[in-house]
């Protein structure tokens, strides 16, 4: 018997709460002494951070790869999801044998402050009133994701990182590492990121955030007091989002006109287009597994991230005596982070001397393609990782094969 | 004593909805034995085209230049707006002594059919009913805004135009009234648009849809018989849209990063950033001025609009045997119908031999260059017109100065 529509939203949405407070991934709580200080001027008290790992911590604790997921990604990078049942984001990327070998490395991944997969975020409860925080939680920065990160380490012991890396938002924090943490950085893996988010992606984060409040069902942020769920403003956010992750070229190559399932056009507005059917499908299944203020805090920080603003305005003065190995990568039609801004933060890190390589991968995959089958991106991240380690002299794990 | 918002409001609907059955416009009404024959199958019975017109047809009925509006445009091309109270939207290309000079040439926009400044459309009243027509109303395309178009010519009698010029989907109707009517069309100017909507563009058009009909005061289209108006999706969809008409580089000149009335970010959702301040602008100022269904049947013409699938795929046997002298025209920087779209025109006119010029105008300002100071677009269509007007012998009016 299968399940009605209704139901299975119903039921999307309880596994997905389940995970706000109780998350299939490991956790630790920081309590009311031990405070996260925000950009914001808040003390965030008490504060979770949920995570996942992959493969063991060597004996000097100095194989860490530590993985920063994007705006709408979590900690599961490589298992499979527990709210849809999918494979992690990153199963391409992380795994035995794989570019970022569990092998070899201890991968870590912590769910970012404001997210809604077991770190405190919006739809966690607020102590002060046993509901939800919704509207009243702080608003968060790239910097106190990373600082959330730091503590998180500090906790498990860890003194660094063999590397960071991460794309999109993943590669702002990667970036904020690189520039709070130094000593604490070996190498850093920003992928197609900017050192500041640009006019036009402000634009388009407003535009998501916009549809997300004019739904009545958002309740001024406060539907899960409501029992309510601003789904269709949530989806159409994400139609207005996904469009940008693409290129033209992808969406042409992949759609073109073709129409869905039928032979010509309806006259009506049915999804007639198969990238209409697409568009609608990416909003739907994203609002069963991400919560809306979650979304309007993440998009926010992103935002206000300007790492040259906060250090007198020039960006070179962010990385000055970096000793961190840097390896940054683009894509050719990736128009949400062109180029020419990972370009900027090279010449800032040539303006230090730092030690930086940069790859820019053609493809016509669009922005998207950090996330997709890309293999100059699995060799240039494989085999930049594995120099890192030889310079490091972290030996070769037991019994490992293709270990030099 | 000044309005509040809530007045304000109020007032502007209804000065727009007495625009729909009552425009401060001409307007020709044919009746139920005039029927216009629309793609979908219907044939739409009576109807109305309300139009402007500037300076005055000569004694040969040859010097008529019709311009075709765009998306959220209309027929007030170069007149205080009635609704808006702000200059038409080509006055600076519309005038006496300018590009399309009223001195020389009769200029006639009509607004186009499925528009909401008198033309019938949506919100206009359904003779079966006695309501407006809403979701009732037939899907239309650009062949059929186009059809109506040659009726209202057929109507004042004038056998052909001199220059029919448009940009974006004003575009698309030039392209169509070149195709379909080539002993009406001496000279063709179709601005920064394609023979076919993009998949990028079918898909920035239906997250808007989505916008407008996630709002609850949408009402499945009934909103006019519910006397609401869904003002946060409309808004919402425009103000999505409006980012695809400017540039990065645009936006980024214009806004940057820079607050709005304000040193510092509030960690907040207010708009901190001027590009946001300036897109919610955008998009409340036009659910003032303009119909949500109107918008929802205007789009989807455009994504119909595939002027080679109408002629066997062949985008060249569109215009085969044609006489009309083309001049099209794109932009640098313009991403929602790049240089190459228009090129593509420009091949298939050439396989047919046609008389084409093409002219890639250099600007920052990306798709909205069209509507703004862009003196080579000025010389380019005031050199063309007077050209064809030479060439077809139109004699200079008395008394003018400036015609050779």
């Amino acid at each position: 018997m299968s399940e009605t529509p209704a139901a299975q939203t119903f039921s999307h949405l309880s596994v997905r709460l389940a995970q706000v407070a109780n998350p299939q991934s490991a956790i630790v709580h920081f309590g009311s002494d031990a405070p996260l200080p925000l950009d914001c001027g808040v003390a965030l008290a008490p504060f979770s951070i949920a995570y996942q790992t992959y493969g063991s911590l060597n004996a000097d604790k100095s194989n860490l790869v530590l993985v920063c997921h994007a705006l709408t990604g979590d900690q599961h990078v490589a298992n499979i999801h527990p709210v849809t049942g999918k494979p992690g984001w990153w199963e391409t990327m992380v795994g035995p044998g794989k570019p970022i070998d569990t092998d070899r490395y201890f991968v870590l991944c912590p769910n970012v402050i404001g997210g809604c997969m077991g770190s405190t975020g919006p739809s966690s409860i607020n102590p002060a009133t046993g509901h939800a925080y919704g509207p009243d939680f702080p608003v968060i920065t790239i910097a106190d994701m990373v600082r959330a990160q730091a503590r998180l380490l500090d906790h498990l012991g860890i003194p660094d990182v063999l590397c960071v890396l991460g794309g999109s938002m993943g590669g702002m924090q990667v970036l904020e590492w690189a520039a709070t943490y130094k000593d604490r950085v070996f190498s850093a893996v920003p992928i197609a990121c900017a050192a500041r988010h640009s006019s036009q992606n402000i634009a388009f984060h407003e535009v998501g955030r916009q549809a997300v409040m004019a739904d009545p069902d958002w309740c001024q942020g406060r539907y899960l007091e409501e029992a309510k769920n601003p789904r269709k403003g949530l989806a159409v956010a994400r139609m207005a989002a996904h469009i940008t992750y693409l290129s033209d070229e992808a969406l042409h190559s992949k759609f073109g006109r073709n129409l869905q399932d039928r032979d010509k056009v309806t006259f009506g507005f049915d999804a007639d287009f198969q990238v209409e059917s697409y568009l609608r499908h990416q909003g739907l299944s994203f609002v069963d597994r991400f919560d809306a203020n979650s979304y309007l805090y993440i998009t926010r920080a992103m935002d206000y991230f300007d790492l040259a603003a906060d250090h007198g305005g020039v960006l070179a003065k962010a990385f000055a005596g970096t000793r961190t190995r840097f390896c940054l990568v683009s894509f050719t039609s990736d128009w949400l982070f062109p180029t020419e801004e990972s370009r900027e933060i090279v010449h800032a890190l040539n303006a230090v001397a730092a030690n930086v390589s940069f790859v820019e991968i053609k493809t016509a995959k669009g922005h998207d393609a950090f996330l997709l089958h890309e293999p100059e991106l699995f060799d240039t991240i494989g085999g930049f990782l594995r120099a890192g380690a030889l310079k490091r002299g972290i030996a070769a794990p037991p019994g490992s094969k293709s270990w030099p």
